[in-house]
């Protein structure tokens, strides 16, 4: 496994030309435990001229790296109070021979990008730009498999709640129970916030827990997921409370679950991202929810939840073959509740089957 | 209550000179709520030459401010993929007749400055500095009322806990159902990621919940907040497992129950931040646990766990009157475990009776 570091760090040497006089520093989180397998809190990667370092503040725990580093990798952990890593760095980016340091621009302050600056006169420091979250896009295999595991966690999660009462329960405590859930089964944690939306709440994307009660006859819409080894995935299903839905909730759950498996259809390497957002949304739209529409029916998923690509009306660029996305339509009507649904799935040429269904919970309405 | 915002906004211009032609831009979000009383994902704060405005991007939800504006706040949403509200606010800020505006450069990424700077050319960006966290420091009533009811839910949920069979437990499922008690209590949810320390873990400052089980014999350090309003409050308890505790347990509890003892009667206005670091330090130092000790003994709290005073050798500074700070010595003995004792308290004048502590859980050593 360790050596998947090395080549990552190696690809982006050779993407942005680090090598030679000049360095690159890696400080935004996700970005740095992509390329050193480990992101201790304050910690930033610098690939060096010589070698790549990983420069951590000491924690009041002692030794601030869980996880193994890579044998290529070397550890500098900076006494309490020995300021910021960052600076710390760029001194040795300096030092080591480095002509030039590309940082993290869009990550940096502009505090700690004043004092990096001064801490190493004389090198001159670029923007890496967003090179390293390109790198990630398209995911290796390790990566697919801690996403499906960690998409076996959430449905295991989900199906459980779904054995147990539900009608009088608040948003709230069935929010708590699924992140309790996620952990029992293995999660590091929830991915992301863990949404529960009954009622006129229902099918509201990214609603905050309240203290309203599930009823008979509410739409209930919840959407989770878990963090596997940093991988976080995502599931979104709308339900309806007691024994038979009413015909406007057929009728709307029918339509969005149209609409979300047209996104769900069109998922193919060289596939226009924006053509996979308007695969779900025209169905929407034509049947005149253009309004309540959220901006985007989708977004990949890995060390972050919504990360590149977008899957919206103005996104650029296609598809490529193992990007992992969701696929989540939705539609709010206000007073009444809605309903969403929301699937991570891995893009996959067609002589591979096509896309790969990670979140496999059962998509039919069901009447709890 | 809505005049309490305006007022701090006024205090802040005062405070900058921030009138006429100098506008100010508030984007870090414990600063912006504290100064608008919400702070919506995403969102800035222009104190400009004519008027005060929020600026949010809108969310799918519609209306991106839950609770109330006071009246002399103007709101601007910005349509989904308008760009950055701080751009927006930079260019409004001209065309209210500006010529300079001061940002938060420690929390302003380099990139987004340079967009700012680009959508407003010909306005001076000049550096605010931490203005905001300075005059956070000193707490109003309104803001101690909210910091008490969070230590009463925080009292209540880790009250519950000691009621129930801890044996046998993981650190994990009982840091999980601590934060469900806070929420069930009242609490927004955890101030800071709950922390379960049991065995050789037990005082260790952060330590992150493992599936360790709780046995006989183990101490047990727990470490919980909740956040209410907005407002964070810290408790650190330290307990033993069984019937009675072992001699060097009771001699390393009453070790650091002495020092957080000392630091907590050393809280007074006028005092240095230094000197409670240090009233605490050296009884911990003498008994010669020097080495294991955490770089800082306290922190302030409000709206940030962590804010400042930072009680620490190094810090600069005097205590004033209403600044809510932790006092939270520990040591720990690696292979076996140790103690951390963590309250929260408010700076008081000793005429009004001095330190007032808003965690009242017993620090008695308890065998559960």
């Amino acid at each position: 496994m360790s050596e998947v570091y090395g080549n990552r760090r190696r690809r982006l040497r050779d993407r942005c030309a680090a090598a030679g006089s000049a360095a690159v520093l890696v400080s935004r989180p996700a970005n740095v435990r992509y390329l050193a397998g480990v992101a201790p809190p304050g910690a930033v990667l610098l690939l060096g001229p010589r070698e790549d370092t990983l420069l951590c503040p000491r924690t009041p725990n002692g030794d601030p790296v869980d996880g193994h580093l890579d044998e290529e990798l070397r550890l500098t952990v900076l006494p309490a109070g020995e300021g910021d890593p960052a600076e710390a760095a760029a001194g040795s980016a300096l030092a080591a021979g480095a002509e030039s340091l590309a940082v993290e621009e869009h990550h940096l302050t502009v505090a700690r990008h004043r004092a990096l600056g001064a801490a190493a006169p004389g090198l001159a420091v670029t923007d890496l730009g967003p090179a390293v979250e390109q790198q990630r896009v398209v995911k290796d295999e390790e990566e697919i498999a801690c996403l499906r595991i960690a998409a076996e966690i959430t449905d295991q999660a989900l199906g459980e709640l779904l054995e147990s009462i539900l009608v009088g329960r608040t948003e709230r405590h069935l929010a708590l129970e699924l992140e309790r859930r996620l952990v029992d089964h293995g999660a590091d944690g929830p991915a992301f916030a863990t949404s529960v939306a009954t009622g006129p709440h229902a099918g509201l994307a990214a609603h905050r827990p309240s203290d309203r009660r599930v009823e008979e006859g509410d739409f209930l819409s919840v959407s989770l997921g878990a963090a596997y080894r940093g991988y976080r995935c995502e599931i979104g299903r709308t339900f309806v409370i007691g024994t038979s839905p009413a015909d406007w909730q057929i009728e709307l759950y029918e339509l969005v679950f149209a609409a979300q498996r047209a996104g769900r259809e069109a998922l193919l390497p060289g596939t226009a991202c924006r053509d996979v957002d308007r695969a779900a949304r025209q169905i929407l739209d034509a049947a005149g929810h253009g309004e309540e529409l959220p901006p985007r029916t989708g977004h990949g998923v890995g060390l972050e939840i919504g990360e590149d690509p977008q899957l919206a009306p103005a996104a650029m660029g296609k598809l490529d073959a193992c990007v992992p996305v969701t696929v989540e339509p939705g539609v709010h009507l206000p007073g009444r509740g809605g309903v969403r649904i929301d699937d991570t799935l891995v893009v996959r040429q067609e002589a591979d089957g096509g896309p790969e269904l990670l979140t496999i919970t059962t998509k039919e309405l069901l009447a709890l």
